[in-house]
């Protein structure tokens, strides 16, 4: 084979993944947005067959062959075909472990549990999901085998969502923002408590959907690449570096929970949408890691988005769109409100300073699920005990416990950490970033331009290119320390309460 | 090969075609409903590959042979079977017949004409969308000759839409529409319009929206098998009997242009959601030919929907949304305002009587682009003059003439004429279920009930099983015969306008 008819076909079988992938993404964006009730039967015989064939595709023993040849051609190759070649070498060497019928099999089984799952949250029913999370539990134990058998399942689980990252590290992260954040938490709950309840009024959806709007003009959003759906638990989803999808989740009494979610997928939108578009269908495409991905996602929520400049800079316009609401409301109130600190039980609505808590909880059930020495049956309780040592709350039921989370009825274990873990990057990357472009300045006009070119040009724009620890490091300007961000949030939480 | 195996293989394969087809719907409609605007390049790249695996599964030579065994155990075989070997024999000498690379070609084409054809209309920019349309009549005369090259490429056209009608066919039945209903035009062109202004008031976007959702109640449309989405021009979708979407278009400024779009639309919905779910993930799933869908979504549209018992039973109704824009209106005059006839511009916005024109219009203009004698350059002008001739209107822009409709963007040609046969097979329909069923009495309650059970079990249930001009025999208990239209056009009408 010529290196020239070797590549052309390496291209070929991307474009055919992005195709399979893309038919996918569609039937799941379409699943948990618009479609009707009860129809995820059909779609599950889809997804079936359409991960089949992409299994079919790409554990092919010609792929395996092509992409031999390819390595040990790595010197003839140029910088972006030879990063190719080493992902999908890695992803090859993984995918072909798994049988045909398994990887199908669990392809189904991810589409049922979601629909599951959401009607077990919906009625309290932690029975009806319990076997189904028994399946997908032993799934990813196996899977995990097949990712990399020499490690302990959890921790090859964790290295998928953040290569690198194992149960030591995280160990040790998590002890770190323990023994600082424990303290100061306690510190804040012996103080007077700030007045949030006007987020809590009555907030019509029709005008929440056009404050949305704002809020993604505000960001930077191009809407003729990124429009915004509303389906039960946020997500940003994208086809490619052209066509993302932001989602959110209206609550008739509450602004901040779709305020701050649409901030969040906006921040992984803005990830996607800066790859360079050279990536678009084939392996380099998209955000890096999840631990990456949250980074920027949670970066614009709490760090630019609760931030001092940010809220006194948008509170006049947010007061247009909901003026008797916040009637007697000013700025200052309203930055204090978006940052009230209190222990609580829903994650997605939790507070940058306890929401932390939330993933240790998470990460120590999956440790022990995935380590088995935790049953299915006995996650509940387990859960309600974690959030009781942790956070201090009573959990009432498991629509507010266990089951508030889409991610295990998705398949996925060893997600959770790397949301404290992009919050930690975050901040550190900001460090850097204040060093180099006058942040607070543009903010405080309501102009993140600076910050997303900023972020473009040191996270973004490279895709897949390198390893999410080379990127973290470019971004950060040095290895990552958890110091930065226990220091941020002490400070930030200090002034907040006057500690 | 075991009898037994060639089943389960011809099982398998119209699964993963469903698959594929499922794949691509989903796509489609994403990109007509919620997709961003500039997004249709990664689209296209997706939908090209996946009409590309699609064609290689189908069009591979053991396919053929697989069905070649099949066809020779013809005898061995239950009905379902058989009729599943029959179609996929007829559907595989078709494809077969077309290069891969004109497939995925024609399949990215479309795709691409669909923007085209949506910026070109709303710039009113023929000369954008002509050099696409150019190829898209090249590539159907190409198709037509694949599809059945013993036939006149327009026949051959014709024939995929409504199998066994051509333009011999076509032209008597249009011909004995036109002699009748020329006259009957003219007539009432004479007689003092009915009012219809009120329908043209502010009907705010929102409370149509809801009101949309109560005439998919009183259609006995389930919700959770069927959703509603906005999109530029309504079309309906199936992706199985379990899940099929409407669309509609919502203009502020017409009640009735949403209405008896969403009407139509569940029309074509009830089909699909009663076709036998045994069918489903196979070739005898949904509905059998384009002129049977159109005789259900206009017989719910204009049968049942603009009859006066069915616009007095929920003119009430009506009021309760909308009561300020229809003060001082009553029912009788709700009733002659939906069915104002008045030759128009607008295919989808006209009315009962006049309808018949438009499709004739387009009719002889696809005759001449597919035969050869009509140039893509001339369509305008030729479009205008036949608006003249056959309405007597004057057609400003092409916005609001030949770039109105999306079917040839989307590659349809010999689409048209199913809306008027549609009709004409409905009324025919009408007269048998008189016979059968107190129709009259339950639509003037409200109730549809029992006029969607005789259709499902006339019509719907039936899905592919037997062949379009069977099922029209079947529910219209004889041979179709234009005259039950045209009697039932010539009597609503001289009755509204006192002939």
């Amino acid at each position: 084979m010529e290196l020239k008819e070797a590549i052309a076909k390496l291209t070929e079988l991307q474009t055919k993944m992005y195709a399979y992938r893309t038919a996918s993404s569609a039937l799941y964006l379409d699943g948990v947005t618009v479609a009707p009730k009860d129809t995820s039967a059909g779609r599950g015989v889809a997804l079936g067959i359409l991960a089949g064939e992409e299994h079919k595709l790409f554990a092919a023993p010609e792929v395996g062959e092509l992409i031999a040849f390819l390595k040990d051609k790595k010197s003839e190759l140029d910088e972006l075909t030879a990063r190719q070649v080493e992902i999908l070498d890695r992803n090859y060497a993984q995918l072909s472990k798994i049988p045909m019928n398994e990887y199908v099999e669990y392809a189904q089984l991810t589409n049922e549990a979601s629909d599951i799952w959401h009607r077990a949250k919906e009625t309290n029913d932690f029975e009806l999901f319990r076997p189904v999370l028994e399946k997908l539990v032993k799934f990813n134990i196996k899977f995990a085998g097949y990712y990399d058998g020499t490690k302990k399942p959890y921790d090859a689980l964790l290295n998928e969502y953040e290569r690198g990252v194992d149960m030591v590290y995280l160990d040790d992260f998590f002890a770190k923002v323990r023994s600082k954040l424990v303290p100061l938490i306690k510190k804040i709950g012996e103080k007077p408590q700030i007045d949030d309840s006007f987020l809590y009024k009555k907030y019509p959806v029709e005008i929440q959907r056009k404050f949305s709007d704002y809020i993604m003009e505000v960001m930077g959003l191009n809407r003729a690449h990124c429009t915004i759906g509303e389906t039960e638990h946020p997500f940003t989803l994208n086809f490619n570096s052209q066509d993302v999808r932001i989602t959110t989740n209206y609550s008739e009494n509450s602004l901040a929970d779709s305020l701050y979610s649409v901030i969040h997928e906006g921040g992984h939108a803005l990830y996607e949408l800066n790859v360079d578009p050279a990536y678009d269908y084939n392996c380099l495409s998209g955000g890096v890691s999840m631990g990456v991905h949250e980074s920027q996602s949670r970066f614009y929520e709490n760090i630019i988005g609760r931030s001092e400049a940010f809220a006194k800079a948008i509170f006049p316009k947010v007061k247009e769109f909901f003026p008797e609401q916040l009637e007697g409301v000013d700025a200052e109130m309203f930055y204090r409100a978006i940052n009230k600190a209190q222990p609580s039980l829903i994650r997605t609505e939790s507070d940058e300073l306890t929401y932390s808590f939330h993933v240790m909880i998470r990460y120590e059930i999956e440790k022990q699920l995935i380590g088995g020495t935790l049953e299915v049956k006995d996650v509940p309780a387990e859960w309600n005990r974690l959030y009781k040592e942790y956070l201090g709350v009573d959990v009432p039921d498991d629509t507010h416990g266990c089951l508030q989370d889409s991610h295990w009825s998705g398949g996925s274990f060893g997600y959770f950490p790397s949301y404290a873990l992009g919050s930690a990057y975050g901040v550190q990357m900001l460090r850097k970033m204040e060093k180099e472009i006058n942040v607070w300045d543009s903010v405080a006009k309501g102009d993140l331009a600076p910050v997303t070119a900023w972020l473009k040009e040191n996270v973004h724009k490279y895709g897949c290119l390198k390893d999410p620890a080379e990127i973290v490091k470019i971004a950060c300007g040095g290895e990552f320390d958890a110091k930065y961000y226990v220091e941020y949030l002490e400070e930030k939480f200090s002034k907040l309460y006057n500690l």
